[in-house]
């Protein structure tokens, strides 16, 4: 199988959307961006044995990629357009890149975002994606604009990514917490890991009320570090407002182990946002119209950095980092 | 060193251009499309041992990832505007960085192309790329517009990247053809290979004057293949009219060996490109004052598939294929 056979196989499942003058097949995809609109772009790589383990379903794998990318997009209260996908793959196997493609193109007509484009390669099993999105003009959220009072938000729950990574062994066992006896405990905890939700209809629904908003993909404190740093306020943290899921309860009670997972574990693909007090009950609805739970967990400051405390008002006196991928 | 100092590291020297609203350090960047415009994208992928020999200068690495990007963006006719670097780097290496960023933000600069986005991630060394660009509306060079009767042009020389593969050992050796004893011919063909020039100027003056367009990075006969097939025509090149640069002339003479590098080889990036007879002058002329050479080298004729035609008439019996990176 060669490579131009893999390009047949991904352009034949690629599906269109309105805007696309020109998909895969040429030197490069031609696209229509109205009026009115900014173009948003990111790109996020995932890399065998780093970002997933080396056991991970093809499909899962598939779906993770366009999530963390679609993710960036929801941060930005973007409207998903259009990907570039380079895949380099050890060999040309055409079962693993139909599992791949699975995943990815469920994602991605859950999204209306189109496939337009991108590459296969031989090398070893790296997945790149750029995606494309749009946003009213002006309208886009962004981290650098927190400002003094607000109050600190995130969607969902968070840790669940990290207990999976705890729980298959590929970060380090928790002291005092044994593995879940309830295999469904685990199965919840991994499916959040292997097939992240990102928030995207939250982020739409957050335009026009949120000041400043970051995903959750390096962990709370570091993400939302992002976001003081580039606003230039500090954040003060109530670490047992951080909002926790029932198996992760289940699996890991409500120890420091637990809270830890929570404000520093990467992976969870929600969005942390701030909000002036005014908009609380505006935010609250329109999250619920949207089908997205979301916690107050925290306010503004003045000052710098992010400051987590712990129920007694004490500051939390090792906060766990971010996911780092070097050092 | 951590992964956020290298990020740092990439946006203290990335610069800006016109339409960047928000560059490097969000969850993406936000870019306006003027009116008027299409815009072009396309992702190119080099793996280390794959696309480039392991002991490439890292300034060469940098480079030749964003040409392969423009080169895709100068067969469409577009104007470069923004691009991602997605960068998986085996360990953090700050000198190699920097070493990569002098020829990737060199070229860059040249073209205008702003680098806006992108991630850096620990895995065997890999560069994806994935570039966009403008061009007007409707106006786009594409692999689907070859017309019965065109000429067939291509700009430039063909055939130098692949004797440099063959000379450093990288491609088989081609019988009876002797290394030159002068090591600047070697020189100038290795140049070719690391330091290719995309075709932007070219493509830029060929809107309008152009039919049919592509950039001849897997071979020219694979290439002009793929126009071929995607406009439902056939081609005749006379093998005899590819052009040659003069060091190729002087390392492999004028014998089939010499020939089939030229009709064979990719990482030319030169434009492969179909226009109408009555523009002939026209076309001389805009490449003229675009400082690219240009040579005619077949035409268009109904049937499919690329006819290569020795200097008698007769069909070359075994036409080397493009390359192929799976297989």
């Amino acid at each position: 199988m060669a490579e131009f056979d893999l390009i047949a196989m991904i352009r034949a499942r690629a599906t269109m959307r309105g805007g696309v003058l020109l998909g895969i097949g040429d030197d490069a995809a031609l696209l229509h961006v109205p009026a009115g609109h900014e173009l948003v772009v990111t790109a996020d790589t995932l890399n065998a044995g780093v970002h997933f383990p080396e056991d991970t379903a093809p499909a899962d794998i598939g779906w993770k990629a366009l999530a963390a990318n679609l993710s960036d997009l929801a941060s930005m209260g973007a409207r998903p357009a259009w990907c570039t996908l380079s895949l380099s793959l050890p060999q040309a196997d055409a079962g693993w890149l139909e599992g791949f493609l699975d995943g990815f193109l469920e994602l991605a007509a859950m999204h209306g975002i189109a496939l337009v484009g991108g590459d296969t390669t031989r090398g070893p099993l790296s997945i790149a994606v750029t995606a494309m999105g749009l946003v009213e003009t002006g309208a886009a959220l962004r981290r650098d604009r927190a400002r003094i009072g607000d109050d600190i938000w995130v969607t969902g729950t968070l840790g669940d990514a990290a207990a999976a990574l705890v729980l298959a062994g590929h970060m380090p066992a928790i002291e005092g917490v044994a593995p879940p006896e309830d295999a469904r405990i685990a199965a919840a905890l991994r499916m959040r890991l292997e097939r992240p939700t990102p928030r995207v209809e939250a982020g739409r629904a957050l335009l026009g009320l949120a000041h400043a908003c970051v995903d959750v993909s390096d962990g709370l404190l570091a993400d939302l570090g992002h976001v003081c740093e580039r606003s230039g306020v500090g954040a003060d943290i109530e670490l047992a407002a951080l909002p926790a899921s029932t198996a992760l309860r289940q699996a890991f009670g409500d120890g420091a182990g637990r809270i830890a997972l929570q404000a520093g574990g990467g992976d969870d693909y929600e969005l942390c946002f701030t909000a002036p007090p005014v908009v609380r009950e505006a935010v609250a609805m329109v999250l619920e119209q949207a089908g997205v739970e979301c916690s107050r967990i925290g306010r503004v400051v003045t000052g710098d950095g992010v400051r987590a405390l712990a129920a007694d008002g004490s500051r939390w006196q090792t906060p766990p980092g971010g996911y780092v991928h070097f050092g």
